[in-house]
């Protein structure tokens, strides 16, 4: 890619979340010196936003302890990054402010038992904490995102009412949510329901503002990637390598791979910026700390590419 | 599934190779009995059409001298399945007949130069020989379908017009092939190019006579299948296991998984009329016959459905 290339505006904005989604689970401790390190090849590759770690309770995640260094360190190292921060509440947002964060995202679930096991809070009183951390974020001057998770399938409801869906993402953007993300938390949406559901979103807030952040659990998820570009979504959460996913489905893929719908993207004419091999540095260098294999669905045939041996395949 | 859901009109109708082009290259020998009884699991999942053998040259292609055998075994173990048989040329049709197919298929690559590599004749040559070849196949009363290989990029010539496909098409159907089949015969293609292309097809053919054949090489396979649905196809091929692909490239995925096709068509409402535990049995013999992990992007989370332990995740 050339530097021409790489400095056009890109067609989609890829939010890469692995030093967040990708490493907040992981059993092998990460060194802070190393999420700076994934976080610095992501921005080398391309990448111009990444969710940079957590400021939830260093007691419930130990892995996002550090995450005032990450931040700090991560801005210095790379002063064009947008580094998005994920806060639970108005205290993680302090602590993410007096850490220099310019940017957080809230995280809202849109069934009642999913906040009640996640947050030890019903639906409602999750819909007020967030309310109120974006509003301040926005009194501090910071830049905004807001999940909705489960936003297609919830693990103890079963599917769940776009108009659940449609009027907590309004409430999110009435609040200051500046991006708006509807996550496939559990990975179990099809191309079909994508598409009309983030047509439907599309229509009710500015399609600008609106993401979706998929999981490949079932292996649909570049298919639902792409179902989310015909509904107009240009916004997209990514994970290098595929990092991240459930720790209570061994095995389970986890996040969409950014190189994954990197490589989609752009076969389909779409610019995202981003460099294949500079996503593959980032990929060797998280299977050298988690010390197993990574890597999304196209990641046998990416590295035939940089290492092409034999005769091509007829 | 009830008998009643499997015995309901599908919606979509597939095809599956995988004894033919998932079985064509192995390095491992496999017995008749076992080219019969994975034909005989697919039957029990549900599949309706599979494409059995081939009458090629056996010196070409050892693997499938057994051709006349497992035609007549399959048939009678199967009655109901519809079983289709490539052939190369007039000979090859002559054999198919003589060991009773009632169904067979030709395959005619888009460019010249993939013709001359793979059959040893031009473009121009190549049309004659499948014309002839669907011609005598219809006079003799045999059901006809007809590929249009590298349909989206040639690895000798790279991008190829979509004018050409059409006409080759055009002249397939002409010839009397009741089905005609588009493939990406490498892996190639993006879910922009497919809906497009596709699209184009149908309203140039009779859109219930159109198929695609996709692989799965960069990861784009279901993709690529939930593209082509947009575009109004129903018929698609696909190999139970991702069985298939290219014997020159270690590693390469292969043929787009049956269980991958099923399991997203299923998600969007579409009916297969497959049972995926049964594919899950023929997944699991295939491997026994070629000792080696087989299976699409969704095998670990369909196994996982099967056997279920542990939390769920959230």
């Amino acid at each position: 890619m050339s530097d021409a290339q790489r400095h056009a505006t890109p067609d989609i904005v890829i939010t890469d979340v692995a030093p967040r989604d990708g490493l907040q689970n992981q059993a092998v401790a990460i060194s802070t010196d190393a999420k700076v390190e994934l976080i610095r090849l992501l921005a080398r590759a391309g990448v111009r936003s990444v969710e940079a770690t957590s400021f939830v309770s260093p007691k419930a995640v130990p892995q996002m302890a550090d995450a005032a260094d990450v931040v700090q360190r991560a801005a210095a190292q790379c002063p064009d990054l947008r580094l998005s921060t994920l806060v639970p509440n108005l205290k993680g947002l302090e602590r993410a402010h007096s850490a220099g964060a310019t940017e957080i995202a809230v995280v809202l679930s849109a069934t009642e038992t999913m906040n009640q096991r996640n947050i030890n809070m019903g639906l409602d009183a999750a819909t007020d904490v967030s309310e109120q951390t974006l509003v301040r974020a926005r009194e501090l001057g910071l830049r905004t995102r807001a999940y909705v998770a489960v936003a297609f399938d919830c693990p103890f409801e079963g599917p769940v009412d776009l108009d659940t869906v449609l009027r907590l993402a309004c409430r999110m953007r009435d609040a200051g949510a500046e991006e708006i993300v509807i996550a496939d938390t559990i990975g179990a949406a099809a191309p079909a329901a994508v598409k009309s559901r983030m047509a439907a979103l599309a229509q009710a807030l500015d399609p600008g503002t609106l993401a979706v952040h998929l999981h490949d659990t079932r292996g649909l998820g570049v298919a639902n990637a792409w179902a989310a570009l015909e509904a107009g979504v240009r916004r997209f959460d990514a994970s290098v390598g595929g990092i991240g996913g459930c720790p209570f489905a061994p095995g389970a893929a986890g996040n969409l791979a950014t190189e994954d719908l990197v490589l989609m993207a752009e076969q389909c004419g779409l610019r995202t910026g981003i460099s294949l091999d500079g996503l593959l540095d980032a990929v060797t260098f998280a299977e050298s700390l988690l010390d197993r294999p990574l890597g999304g669905r196209s990641i046998a045939w990416l590295r035939r590419q940089q290492n092409p041996r034999g005769k091509s395949c007829t």
